[in-house]
């Protein structure tokens, strides 16, 4: 069988988050229905990871394993003619047999948006999180460099179902920057921990509103979720790259 | 009676347009509404000029008379209390008796966005045409060139009910930029004719793509609206800003 690798872009508003599940509409649903008009094969897609609910996507990774004969290229065109426009294939080819979108996976980069405007911006509303209250954005990109490195995450993730992970993780880059109203945080690491990367940005924002006063190099060191800031909101969020 | 100004940002997408009619859902009806619930006056409301329905505004300026006692920086507050989300007064200020939105404006610039990826960009649905074939742009800037200045675009506008205007405009600058796949198309003239950006905007994609081997002086030397380009959707289409 052949082994497709698939770029995706997706607006997540209006879906369930990536994983397939009952009584939703999620993007891996939306997907593999599209590939079955396709190949009429019923595959399961391997994604880089999950996104949550109204998560977006600039460059999600997923494969699977499929007998069709389409060229690689035109493989992106057949889907795409198949899905609605707030999902999109940007990328399609075959790859190795041992490709896998998820245990391959060497980095990824996730972005997050901030509308910094007094009044809440129409052309963000699904797009990135308001925030209405003036930021110290120097003290939040001295304060995320302590964020840089391997270290302990146990303040900044989510514990699911009673299953702490081991929260060793490795971030490679963080960058802030603002244009006008806009700022947008970059984060690059190896692998996160679940709501890593909404818990730094609430963590960061409360930071640069004074609402919290410890530093970050404090609150990593407490290993307590509870002396982080706020999840931001999940339509801020996109995932930006997985590198392999 | 106090005359106030409003600065607006609205997402065009689900609006007939600005100006107020029979069984649609326009700006005008709308903000007017809101304004009743602030003030409990019917007020009519005067803008720098219409947008048609679709096309979206950054900084349309809109006038209106009331005797409200409220402070002119907080009537923006009160007013987006009573607006949807895709409709925002980003300020409100008291001017003098004779300011009028339209006749008063010196100057308008637009904005014109061009999603131009091969997959259509599924954050840009609403808010810009995607272009999916490659466009020239080093020859659309020095073409653009030929369009400043006090010319006659009668080849550049669409006559409404057999009633053509003086075809005499002054574009006063033109800018195009391309960032990743994202065009940006900046206009400002003192005035503008019914469609004129537009069918700008739809000539240079054609010359950008040799669909219209004709030069914009040729063009131009026509005055005749069927040697331009096609009219680009309303969709691309932004009110930036309006000059006082």
């Amino acid at each position: 069988m052949r082994n497709i690798y698939l770029k995706l872009m997706y607006k997540g508003t209006n879906y369930s988050g990536w994983q397939r599940q009952e009584n939703a509409v999620t993007i891996q649903e939306v997907l593999e229905n599209a590939i079955y008009k396709v190949t009429s094969e019923k595959v399961k897609t391997v994604a880089s990871g999950r996104t949550d609910k109204g998560v977006h996507a600039l460059g999600q990774v997923i494969n699977f394993h499929t007998d069709t004969k389409i060229k690689e290229e035109n493989i992106k065109f057949a889907i795409n003619y198949n899905l609605p426009l707030d999902i999109r294939v940007i990328e399609s080819r075959e790859v190795e047999e041992d490709f896998n979108a998820r245990f391959s996976a060497k980095e990824k980069t996730y972005v997050y948006l901030i509308d910094n405007s007094e009044v809440k911006n129409p052309f963000y509303i699904e797009n990135a999180m308001n925030i209405n209250y003036k930021l110290d954005i120097e003290k939040m990109i001295s304060e995320a460099k302590s964020l840089i490195g391997i270290k302990d995450f146990s303040s900044f993730y989510k514990v699911e179902k009673n299953n702490p992970k081991n929260p060793i993780r490795n971030i490679k880059k963080l960058t802030i920057e603002k244009e006008e109203n806009l700022i947008k945080i970059e984060i690059t690491a190896e692998s996160f921990l679940y709501n890593m990367v909404r818990i730094i940005v609430g963590t960061l924002i409360d930071i640069g509103s004074s609402r919290n006063k410890m530093s970050i190099e404090e609150i990593l060191s407490k290993k307590d979720r509870k002396y982080a800031g706020f999840t931001a909101e999940a339509k801020g969020l996109y995932l930006k790259e997985v590198i392999y």
